[in-house]
């Protein structure tokens, strides 16, 4: 009737998520996959552990065995430094869909959406620095920015917080201040969804809004059949009303930065999304380069990573700038 | 407790549903299924994938089949292009049901229904355009204006979620400017669900509401024993109020400028559902045909697409003008 | 995440409910039944299917089954059109209930009850026509309008919901002005269910309301363990109380529209009332003639159709004037 | 999506509940049951069959079962009429407890709280005949008055729901005017609910109010695992706070009516009751000749029905006045 | 579709919960049980029936086996009435777990609640009699009052309601008064419970609310899997704040009760509290003795009731004032 | 219909939850299990039983074993009370988990949102004295204050509650005091969580809201299929109103407090944090000594304590001032 865990010995701390392995034991699953695998004198284990953050052991399992697929469809005997790498954006942002015929109108207005995100995220400083931005179709998505913490990471503040909501916003509103009210699309619910579930958590569970104080207002329960379910544990109307209010208001704060972000800098999206429609594929370290010195420098060859297509064999002519080459060109990415 | 993603690596992207196959796809798995069938010189693959952009792996196969069938029916050794374009019309639009004897009146409706939908699509730029339209019954339909986008389409943009709204309500809006208010069917029950629908999604999930901002309002369950649902996660009530008003209003906007074309041009309407009571189907060049020159050449034969009626025999008579020939009829449909 | 139908190639039409079969369908099915029973000369397929509008597969069984039935019972070796005529009674008003004792009062006033609904059917335009009132308990019902269209009917417009909802008053409220405010009863809990699912419907699935618009309040979907639920989709308690509104509002026009018509011509609900007193059960024709010469010409057998009670022997006497004849009566129903 | 009922032929009728056998079905069941029987001249099965409306099937094999038994323990070789009058008492109101030791405090509460239902119901002209009342405790009852009408029953009108909604709060309202308000007990539920379903019956789902008008503001459903469930399908709070009112007003109806009647005939709710103590169980024909002349008649025997305790032996002396006699005492009941 | 029953011959009576035997009952369980068990000549199973109102077949099963169990460990032959009283002890108030160590201040505490319960009680003319009341921590309680009717009881009436309410409030407020707002302890959490669910019943079910009428409010179902249920069937906004006001009015009625009471005769609740803490356990009329001469006179030992510790052996030695002895001490308990 | 325990024999109690075994019951288990066991001459069962309050038998029989393991793996035959006490803390607070990077920002966070648990514990008088305070992750928590009774506890008093809401609220007070408001971070979701649920347990079970009153507003349910549910039992949109208010309040009184103390004494919060951030965890008495003497002093070694690390063996060096040492260090811990 009355809960036990409130009489017994009480305990306060500082709770974290920590359901995904940390550097050590990332090392420790990459040493026992790589057993499996001729490995070239250049793969450094603890290397590759540092650069996967938030990588579940079957990221990492599934991370191995596709450098090694790389590695033979490349004719190596030994799977280098250089599969890993490769092999590490497959696993992060999903399988490329490079035979989409996307139009140009679709592959600019994806282009400027990335550049949207990624414009904002420079231009918050508690946002994680970008890995990578691409417009080459990934999985469910027609483009990507993908961002990658430094090091493992186990605070999650306010400040990075607000950043997040700003950054998910940017994509909706490089659509809006480019192509105008009429042509925004329904490309960015998932944007939309992740910064409503943010800013909920945010209100309802962690505390955020001053209105509302550091009370818990929705309760999470693993469900009936496997079916979360979520449910506000304060049922009064007004209660009901001031939370709504207190997350359209984080949200919004989010939409109010990132449109002031793109507005005043509406020079350097053109240049960002001019680049990613040449390029199609930027580091986070060429997009710093871009926006320093107005332009990228890369050797010889214009465009395309030097990630292979999906391995079943196609006939199809491939249309433009792309191409699925599958030499060992030595690439900045 | 806290939602693990929320701390994981940031992901920001565009996204869209490609459940289904592209051109490419569409091409390999019309490969494959033709493999089994002779085909006469004039089949090309890639024309027939070129104008299937919306079929599943599923649809594809089905047509194969179909039009493997019609050539039997017709006596061909070979299975030519004009069996895969007729083909194509059942997969889309269900199968004919000729027997169904309905009267003048139901006819006359029936015409100006899908003449509404039809005319308020030509005068809508964002609107796909017709593939064809028709007043023979198929499936559960009276009566059908089919669209199909000229190639593989992976954005939905606000301009065209606002000119689907407006089609939607151009059959109802006709009715009642030609039978009047007393004469309204439920016939129009199918558009007004999917207007709805839609109006639902730009308001809850794609952020198409100034007023309510971009944020996610309703979520979809996969649910229970294969129910699925859809709660609103926003639950106070002013919120639920306003969210009420914002659906109202596009819904109505959209019936505003279809009875706003639909008055202006309503000789166009009549002409245009004369032309589907005399042809019963007219393809989308015969009503840009229409709607230019104010007729339609059709070389000798008055009515009635080359499409045969389903194979189980038959022996009672068909009444009027319908017929179902098993010859080859050389049609422009 | 975004139902993908709503980027699909677009589809608008004028979608009814047909699954049940058409005329043709229904001679096809008669015929693979008949084909088991011995035939009178006299019996056309054709014709019956005309006849039986609504009729489901199963039902078109049953009915050359009783029709069967009927012939062995009335000792003839070939089965007519008239066992046909009779069955077809039997299928769509239930079993009758000879052996109820009702008192004097209870006949009358179903007998009221029942003329109220035919005499709002007969000044309704819209209205199907009638096939047969009886006071005859069947089923659950004591007393029974049965109306029929004169063919198969694709279309459900506004006048003829309008029309429905009358009908559906019609008997409430004969008993009303006869027996008074104190005697109404719980009989009349059908029709008010059915008017106000009908409303229901109107206003929140058809769009009949220019309140609400055209667009859909209400889903219903296919449950749980096959138990069917209709929720309410916009959420707003403006939109509810409104929804109720509009659908009280229908359902009171109707009641308002068969007391205008039953007040006016309370001689002609006499006439029928008093009609079906003597002769238990009128055909719609006999109706017809009632309303216009005042009376009914039977040629020598005052009550009671010909259809023969259950079949179980029974031997207890009937009382009063109901009887259960074995023989072949002509019969004018 | 379309309710199909809604466009097949239409069919309005006066709908009665018919799920229990009618006297003629009752006669040919109790027929079946006494064959198995060796049966005293003076057994008549329409007799019986005339006596017991609302009986199922299976309370008239049950019936025919007790009585028996009880001639069993009579030690009568045939079952005479006297059993079947015992039977049917005993299968309509449940065993009696004879072992119950009540206080006098108790037993004259009971009287009074029976005393109170049987006089308001001798008040209300449109209800059923009391049958019997008693104080002796069958099943989970202390107290009871049986009404049974005097023939089948196919009808329910409204002034006979206001004389049941009066009967039900009679019981309790003998309570607070003898007993005064402190002592009113919880013995009333049973009524409580009772009126209470049946107000809402008249007013959500039979059109009995007329602020609500012909409606049907609450569906049934068969439910989920056999659990009935009832929900309004009108859902604005306008419209449930005029539903709860009208409940309300129904049932207070109800009590005023009890109030007054018992109120200005206090003098007969104190002979009643004190007859009920002498005598502990009365037939409706005592009720009458004693409210007609003051008292009753009875020959020589004080108190206690001629129906015996529950057939297992006991060797605990019974108190009071109560016994259990095994003979056949001829008695009046 | 409409509620049979309403239609089934009426049946009005008052009506209660009788699923436990009543005192002839008990005493034939207590026969059949004490069959097993070697009984001393004082064993008498009526008186014991009489002293077990309440107590179910399995209660009495229990009783008997507990008193054989007392027997054997205190090296007896035969089952004496003296085992007969402690058993029924430990059935209705479980097994006492001497070997909690409770501070002073938490047996102090435990004092003065039960104490409290105690003295309202005795205020409560209303209120059945108590049997004991005790500090030695029995089943889940730190103290225990015990109330027994002096017979079977088949009416609740409101006076006792009421004073149920006051008794079940006498424990928080004895914290109150004595240890201060701060000290109160959530050890009162099934009393609250006790009394929200029985105001609950008086205005939802019983008809106890002037405000709200004889309706039912609350529907209690058997529900889903086993787990009862319990819906308000009216469901206006309304009635529901009037339903919550009425209980809350209630319950507070009891606590205002119980504080006059205790602040009036705060003497008496030290004297109560005290010999509670000296003596642990105290019979109703030992309590009565206090009341009335202040003091109670035990002939020769201190403190402790004659029932033994449970009988696994322990060998850990017990605190304080308590012991475990096994002889036959003759207590007045 | 009725609950029967509302007309059962009354009782009414003190309740406390006692699922937990007590002292002699803790020393009962542990001698079960230790018999498994060598034990060194220094071990007292007693002891430990005193030393564990809150333990389960589980917890105790995990505690047996664990200290068996600290023995083997630091090379010992015989198992002596530094283990006990050493794996008391692993089965308290869970496994340490010493691999994971925490930069130095995340550790001083941790430090100082401990320091501030601690430091409103030390200043709240109710509050139950600190054990431990640590910075070292261990399960999902990177830091933990762990505070252990005296001795076994069956009341919870309202001072120790609202005791418990303050200390709930120090991490997060002390993150937003010395980091600033952009800083706070999601790490205090568990303390919300808690406070929230023992804020509404004061309201709406245990009575301690003066305007709700002593009444139960919340039932838990044992639910369905093991998922528990809680409901309101209150249904009226006011009462739900003031609900979320008191639980509100009562909660931002214990942030109130907290901030109170902390402001007050930020130099000693200081100086808590930073010997956190020396010898990582700190014991209670050492933080007293800190408190009082403004230092603490240990022996020779600088800081960790002498739990060892994960059993199974790592090659991977360990950072800093961490070590996983398998001697017997007499440490004062």
């Amino acid at each position: 009737m009355l809960d036990p865990a409130l009489l017994r010995p009480g305990r306060f701390d500082r709770q974290v998520v920590v359901p995904i392995p940390d550097i050590d034991g990332r090392e420790k699953i990459l040493a026992v996959h790589m057993k499996k695998v001729p490995l070239a004198p250049d793969v450094n284990a603890r290397t590759i552990a540092r650069g996967t953050p938030g990588f579940s052991g079957a990221d990492l399992a599934n991370l191995v065995n596709e450098a090694a697929l790389l590695a033979a469809r490349r004719n190596k005997r030994l799977v280098a430094m250089q599969e890993f790498e490769d092999a590490k954006d497959k696993v992060m942002m999903g399988t490329e869909r490079k035979s989409m015929v996307m139009t140009e109108d679709e592959k600019k207005m994806t282009a400027y959406h990335e550049a949207g995100h990624a414009l904002v995220s420079l231009n918050e400083p508690a946002s994680d620095p970008i890995h990578k931005a691409t417009i080459i179709p990934r999985g469910r998505a027609l483009g990507m920015v993908m961002r990658l913490p430094e090091r493992d990471n186990y605070s999650y503040h306010r400040d990075k917080m607000h950043a997040n909501l700003a950054v998910a916003m940017g994509g909706r509103v490089a659509e809006e201040i480019i192509f105008g009210h009429d042509k925004v699309s329904s490309g960015a619910s998932g944007d939309i969804q992740y910064a409503t579930d943010l800013a909920r958590n945010m209100v309802t569970k962690w505390g955020m809004s001053d209105k509302l104080g550091p009370l818990q207002y929705e309760a999470s329960q693993e469900g009936y059949l496997g079916m979360g379910q979520t449910t506000r544990t304060m049922a009064g109307s007004e209660t009901n009303k001031l939370i709504d209010a207190e997350i359209k208001e984080l949200v919004e704060a989010g939409l109010k930065r990132a449109t002031e972000v793109l507005t005043e800098q509406e020079d350097k999206l053109h240049l960002l999304a001019q680049a990613l429609l040449e390029y199609e594929t930027l580091s986070g370290e060429e997009i710093n380069r871009l926006m320093k010195d107005g332009k990228i420098d890369r050797p010889d060859q214009p465009a395309g990573p030097a990630i292979l297509p999906p391995s079943q064999g196609s006939s199809v002519p491939k249309a433009g700038k792309r191409f699925g080459g599958s030499g060992e060109a030595p690439q900045g990415a």
